[in-house]
């Protein structure tokens, strides 16, 4: 069996072809050696992907390492930063090189696509789960976010809504085909860097979605200190979505289901048009779904009923 | 039941009450900004510690959290980097308030010691392990490579050797005292960031020992494409440790037990005054241990009988 140090060198090391600008040391030594663009600030953050919670035991071990990366680029394209450096620490109960051969090969075309340059990592042993952390640039007063919403911009997102929850539900009923829309939209969420850097300067706010666009939206709420009206007939559905679910399901998964990894923001009303047109160069649409008002709370839906995913439920009203 | 939102704020974002220099946006957003030093590298690591692999069950909630940091903050100490920033991901069974408290504080103990702002964390359900990101910075040209040692270097340590096992030995035989000196050097390691930074510019070479000095030792004679020549009369032995398992067993922990987070360096023997008086103003000691030299392999230990602890053992030699 491989040591620790010929897994990393094989599977993460080795492969490591895509960008280096930037990187004046890599992978191998006590730290990677990164050189910042001067101008810029560096945003940082950290996902952890755990079996069982965030993806399924039989999940393709490709897709595990598309999605832990792309569960952390999308916290930068929420940022509207650029993607640059990650590291990437596995921990996996045995080392099972067919599975980390193809784990590595769907990390590596992820950071391939976007230009971002695996710089450090770590294989240890334990339940399988993987935390990687980001570093993207911005530049300075560039950044996304949450607490810059003002009182009557339009609440926007990026793609529909619900496939997340939708997609997991299928797999729950069995499906396994990654073709499969719903599937695609939880397995293979797609960071929308190109999205948030085409948004600095227009949006007043942003976050992904993550938890949910109730969940997310009421972070937007209080970091910047107002409440918001949503539009339920306008919420986009993830393609299969309402086949599967029925529409009131449906709307519910697009309210609270999670995991969808669109961008959710807020603009006023004479930027739309811009923005859209910013988008749709990105090969993404814009949603408006409701509106930022002075106050607190989300009207337009019953709250009490419904709740983002938390791993820790509970608690929070 | 506290929500995964309330748990990060209450004993992650609130107590960050350390180091704000360089922090633009603190966690809370979907990316924390930071503004890197001009003229400095960026020197990046990642270590994930798992529970009854990197420490054990039964440890105490702080130490947990100070071990946790302490073991990446290492590698920006064997860099010759200043830690600047961290991330961290912890991962646990269930919300236990008690015990995150307690980690909270160990580990935020650590960061005000040595200025380290917490920026960014996420905390998930599963096996429990916690993920450190640590973010230094380095003048360019300054930083310890693993890669520049030359023939006839002296190799030194900083720090007395085997207390990582030593320490993990007496708690399995039940000592619970951190007080205890072996205990304290398997739980509490001390991070050597003074002693990297004072090593700039004399050292030509370092690496944390985290698995072993030979284990390590074969890691920067393999960067630096030479071979080492080890005193074992000279290794210094972690107070307590012949005393628990004997002379020779004491001696193969040091050589192979890890987890001791002294720095192994190499200098020009002209150097080594300077560095001894520089060290000691750190309140840290230089020993030698041997001497790098041209070829390959490590002369004076017999290294088929020994191996450092790797986490999925076997294949390499």
């Amino acid at each position: 069996m491989p040591s620790e140090f010929e897994l990393i060198a094989r599977y993460f090391v080795q492969r490591n072809e895509g960008e280096t600008t930037g990187v004046a040391l890599g992978a191998g030594d006590d730290c990677a050696l990164l050189v910042p663009t001067p101008g810029q600030q560096l945003a940082v953050s950290v996902d952890t992907s755990v079996v069982d919670v965030h993806f399924p035991a039989g999940a393709p071990a490709w897709a595990v390492g598309h999605r832990a990366l792309a569960v952390s680029l999308s916290d930068l394209a929420a940022m509207g930063a650029w993607a640059r450096w990650c590291t990437m620490a596995v921990t996996l109960p045995e080392a099972d090189e067919a599975w980390l051969d193809a784990f590595s090969q769907g990390f590596h075309a992820l950071c391939r696509e976007y230009g971002v340059a695996l710089v450090g990592g770590d294989v240890t042993r334990g339940e399988l789960s993987i935390s990687v952390a980001v570093h993207g640039e911005v530049p300075v007063g560039a950044a996304l976010c949450r607490s810059g919403g003002q009182a009557d911009d339009i609440i926007a997102v990026t793609g529909p809504l619900g496939g997340g929850h939708g997609g997991l539900r299928a797999w729950q009923q069995g499906r396994r085909d990654l073709d499969d829309p719903l599937l695609a939209r939880y397995l293979l969420p797609q960071p929308r860097l190109a999205a948030g850097l085409a948004l600095r300067g227009l949006a007043h706010c942003a976050i992904d979605i993550s938890d949910g666009l109730l969940a997310d939206l009421s972070h937007l709420c209080d970091a910047s200190r107002l409440g918001a009206e949503l539009d339920m007939t306008q919420l986009p559905l993830a393609t299969g979505l309402e086949a599967l679910l029925g529409t009131q399901d449906a709307r519910h998964a697009a309210l609270c289901g999670g995991d969808d990894y669109e961008l959710l923001f807020s603009l006023p009303a004479s930027s739309l048009d811009e923005a859209r047109r910013r988008l749709r160069e990105c090969g993404v649409d814009l949603w408006p779904v409701g509106r930022l008002r002075d106050g607190a709370g989300i009207a337009g839906v019953d709250t009490r009923a419904i709740k983002g995913w938390q791993h820790f439920p509970g608690g929070s009203s």
